[in-house]
């Protein structure tokens, strides 16, 4: 009989009571207990009778570690269950699940790979961990007989990595791109709804709680890479470090942008995307004019979703909330649902992406892409000509030009290029830079192409 | 150690090779070969490696039931796979999985019905047998501890089913409302964007391989009803008749309806819902308005979406190829990697749903929703006053009215009502047209809530 978490952790499933068998109870350990370990207790609350059908028997959550387990009486839980002591939970016989909710890499890693060596079977909700050192606690949990799960990592309560994993199984994926986010996008939501500045919606954000009081790692999209490092692991295999993704964030987004890109037919979305092409992945973060009638184009606020491209189910899109205490909660009850069933079938689980596709983890570029490029120039006949010039000597072929507005010291003219490599633009653009009649390069963005 | 399918079948799915262990192969037979069989034979011959690798073993087709075995020649499978006779699969001991693409309730159901009793696992994409028959099926797959799986019977290639029965296992779901037939909502699509008469997008979507030659099912919700049967089984644990559904199609909307709702803001939509109502559901397919910045508006031509609410995870969207021989064969493989699972772990499964919510089949109701009426009225002064006192002395209050055009004959009077009782709905209609400046009802539809 396969045994797993076979290192001194309780795990026979079943117990023979007067002879009728019956699942024993799951018991999970808590690390953590701010608003996403909250939402996780919260949801046991309220939804014990689904969870327990869904199980075939009860779970309990036996400690819950904080830093200052004195701050934390009159909660929704027993006072006596916080400790200020990770062993209390990490080496318990009885806890089969240990659910890590601190988030940062450390002391989360330390705990997980601890919790792994024990024996136990871990869930967590962490994008750093997993975005860092993801593959190397595969390659543990692997090596001890014990699952990791991680789907609140990436989208909060959507479905991603299980579909990717499992209902998706059988197709190759060519391409995900996401909206994965959720201050970003509500910023430029609000910019492109209400009008606002770049700085009052961040503010909005902020006292709405949708960003955080230092709102860097959003903005500039190094939370969106860090989700996207586990997403074209989970997809293609393949670990990049979320510092080699090429990023850019909306800091430099004006509302005067996206207006442009409204009467153009676009909107303006930052977009995380993994693409195949050739042997290469196409990997990047980068703020994008999304065409009006494309299902990403529709995604407002503080949601999140995930396009998915694969050579069987054709495109996919997932949509929901990308982050808050209970669909944050959703998802790792989902994972421990799984987990739990794990345990009691006593299931041979493996943790690490096998995947062969061929991807060289080095062979990473942001590839060829169609380029929105606004340019502040004199308005003086023959300007246009010069420029369009630049761009066809350096082999970026238009798809259209618009001028607006006349009359001013300059005025903008934006093109919209077809697929062109990185490089050639650059060349073209440090060319048209050295033009008198042109002011500035105002603005570069990426162009997602139609469905 | 607990065994399933241990009729006959060859169950052990561990070999031992020079004292290695291995996991044998699957094997499966399939019932069908048409546009989903034959996709289904495509996927595996392009994905192989990905199918295997998830596997950790091969999976071999071993035979395919079809009428005529001689048409069969120069397939893209071997001409000795094809067999006229059923039996050669469902009593074929060493045949593991039966994967049913027929379609249609007999004889698929019968053969579903053979298989499961032969300790045969099933997967099957047919939305006839599991909305008609899944109660008894999953009842009787249980006693025979064997796995049913279906989810390509809605939605095509989204994973829906599995969404709800596992990622979202620990809410309570509070609310389905989907777009799960292409065709109508090709149709919608083309008369809202090209302006075309229902007539005139029928026939491009027949031309199209979106509508068949009888169209009818898709047409008078029929289909959808099926499937939101399906869904109320899954989602609510309750087992409703789909002929019992209140059911309206899109035979009678119009492109000048259609005029109309995007003047208001709206898509009009066909959505198939099912609503948690204190002790009861609301169930009903019904063509309805859908806000422009709703989800839902921005899902065109022969897409599928699946838009859910649950008590945890809050609003979720999955939003896919509804139908289509690759699409709907992903989903198969999907069910097929899991039930493979499912063996080589000598799981024991639940089919049967197990959520208790006190909900009773009986207690079904299209529920209290907020409509769009449009009347033909002679324009003449006092008018609205009558009707507006015929509304209001039924208790249906209004959201909006809006006269169009003036000086023909009649004008159309639309009204947007708030949430009203149909029972309350339909008396004050009565009453209107009784009205002499009333010249008809021409149009009563549903709106759906803004996000």
């Amino acid at each position: 009989m396969p045994l797993v978490g076979n290192h001194g952790v309780n795990t026979s499933a079943i117990a023979i009571s007067n002879g009728v068998k019956q699942l024993k109870d799951i018991i999970v350990g808590l690390l953590g207990f701010g608003n996403v370990g909250k939402g996780f207790a919260t949801v046991l609350k309220k939804n014990k009778a689904y969870i327990e059908s869904t199980l075939g028997c009860s779970i309990t959550i036996k400690k819950i570690l904080v830093r200052d387990p004195s701050k934390y009486s009159n909660t929704i839980m027993p006072d006596t269950l916080f400790t200020d002591n990770a062993d209390e939970i990490l080496t318990d016989p009885q806890i089969q699940i240990v659910i890590e909710l601190i988030g940062g890499v450390q002391p989360a890693c330390s705990y997980i790979t601890k919790a792994i060596r024990q024996g136990k079977h871990v869930v967590t909700a962490n994008k750093a961990v997993i975005a860092l050192h993801g593959k190397e606690l595969f390659e543990l949990a692997d090596k001890h007989q014990v699952s990791i799960r991680y789907e609140a990592s990436v989208g909060g309560g959507i479905p991603i990595i299980a579909s990717l994993t499992k209902s998706l199984a059988a197709n190759e994926i060519e391409e995900i791109v996401g909206i994965i986010n959720g201050t970003t996008n509500y910023i430029l939501t609000r910019m492109d709804q209400e009008g606002m500045s770049f700085k009052e919606a961040l503010a909005e954000a902020q006292e709405k709680g949708f960003a955080e009081a230092d709102p860097t790692s959003d903005i500039e999209g190094e939370d969106a890479a860090y989700k996207l490092s586990i997403l074209t692991h989970v997809a293609f295999g393949v670990d990049i470090n979320p510092a080699g993704i090429p990023c850019v964030g909306i800091g430099q987004i004006s509302e005067k942008e996206i207006d442009f890109a409204r009467q153009l037919g676009y909107k303006i979305k930052l977009l995380a995307m993994v693409k195949k092409n050739g042997g290469s992945l196409n990997v990047h973060v980068h703020p994008a004019l999304v065409p009006i009638d494309h299902p990403l184009a529709a995604v407002n606020n503080e949601y999140n979703a995930l396009y998915v491209k694969g050579n069987a189910v054709g495109e996919l899109m997932l949509y929901g909330k990308g982050a808050g205490p209970l669909p944050t909660a959703s998802a790792v009850w989902g994972d421990v649902l799984e987990v739990a069933k794990i345990i009691q079938n006593q299931i041979k689980d493996t943790n690490t992406i096998r995947i062969k596709n061929g991807f060289e983890p080095g062979n990473i570029s942001s590839g060829s892409n169609a380029y929105y490029i606004r340019l502040q120039v004199i308005d003086r006949p023959g300007v246009l000509g010069k420029i369009a010039t630049a761009f066809g000597r350096n082999s970026v072929s238009l798809e259209s030009v618009v001028q607006r507005g006349r009359g001013g010291k300059t005025v903008p003219l934006i093109f919209i290029t077809h697929e062109a490599e990185w490089d050639n633009l650059n060349a073209a653009l440090n060319e048209i830079k050295q033009l008198d009649t042109v002011e500035e390069v105002a603005s570069i963005l990426m162009v997602q192409s139609r469905l």
